[in-house]
């Protein structure tokens, strides 16, 4: 049986403290602690906090890109259902924490950006392969003639990953679904025109 | 000639600093030398570092209001121009800075909200008031006959007051107007309908 080792520890642990407590909050002892290994284990493995925090980034973006795969990109899906079920996706996502944790980009967005410029561009370049990701859903809605072809994608799918941070931080604050119920419910009922020819 | 309090000073220096650096990141000793006061002073005026914070959403909120009052409910202003003119203050304020600082309710939203309750429900709060604000303005342009009225107010208030904290979210993490933009754009063009008799 592979053991698991201090560094996959601190990583997984790590992140979970993270992203409940959010980066700033989240001592080294905090994060040693939660995984059970001794403090000179994180010294050993990562040669700062800001190491790790872009260590944990790319983890959870990681699985963030698996997502899209699985819903935006999958072409066994028509394109809106794609849509639908990535969003499905996050609010579960979110509701499992009952909403507390919120997103880990736009925990790192508000928190830690202005302390790092290396934390900034990671997230940076996350929200920029989430948009891309989102684009191209949309493109393939436009070609399968589920929505108007006047659409400009691009800017749609700056909105959409903009407005779903906005969202997922009132489900925070609020601890409860109800923008993200929100957010989907105008983004088809008015973001998203149906096709002319209808 | 009014002297400065060392607790002013502590708020208005302490609010700037908290605003740049965020809450967590943002210590004791960081708030009091920005201040030019002893550390003393701090715990002479504030029974914790949470009081402290609960004290500066206070002062940020006041300042938010005074502009909802000067914007969202001027009634000398035609009411979707009262919308504009909210949206161009918070793109003002948030330029002055380069977008790095965000909305500090939306940091606090992110870093703070799991830590405290007390910071949770002030947050909650001062979102609940500006969205009462934005849905008042709405239907003063229903009213107006600027909007289609079969809006559902309070609804769409809800939305722009969480897309908004995203846009400013997104703009603090490039740096850019562009989120901000956006939204206002896409807000006027697809979220608010024109009357249905025009």
């Amino acid at each position: 049986m592979a053991r698991t080792s201090n560094r996959e520890k601190i990583l997984t642990e790590g992140l979970r403290v993270v992203h409940e407590r959010g980066f700033a909050n989240a001592s080294v002892r905090d994060i040693v602690q939660a995984a059970g290994v001794p403090q000179g284990s994180f010294t050993n493995h990562f040669a700062s906090k800001e190491a790790f925090g872009l260590e944990i980034i790319d983890l959870y973006d990681a699985a963030g890109r698996a997502l899209g795969a699985r819903t935006l990109l999958n072409e066994a899906l028509p394109p809106l259902q794609r849509l639908h079920a990535w969003l499905q996706a996050g609010r579960e996502s979110m509701a499992a924490c009952s909403m507390r944790n919120g997103c880990l980009l736009g925990n790192f967005a508000a928190d830690a950006c202005e302390q790092s410029g290396s934390i900034r561009r990671r997230v940076l370049a996350a929200f920029s392969e989430l948009q891309a990701s989102v684009a191209c859903c949309l493109r393939a809605a436009v070609a399968a003639g589920e929505i108007d072809a006047q659409l400009d994608c691009d800017d749609v799918a700056g909105f959409i990953v903009a407005s779903l941070q906005g969202a997922n931080l009132l489900a925070k604050v609020t601890g409860e679904a109800a923008p993200l119920d929100r957010f989907e419910r105008l983004l088809f009922e008015r973001i998203l025109p149906a096709p002319r020819s209808s």
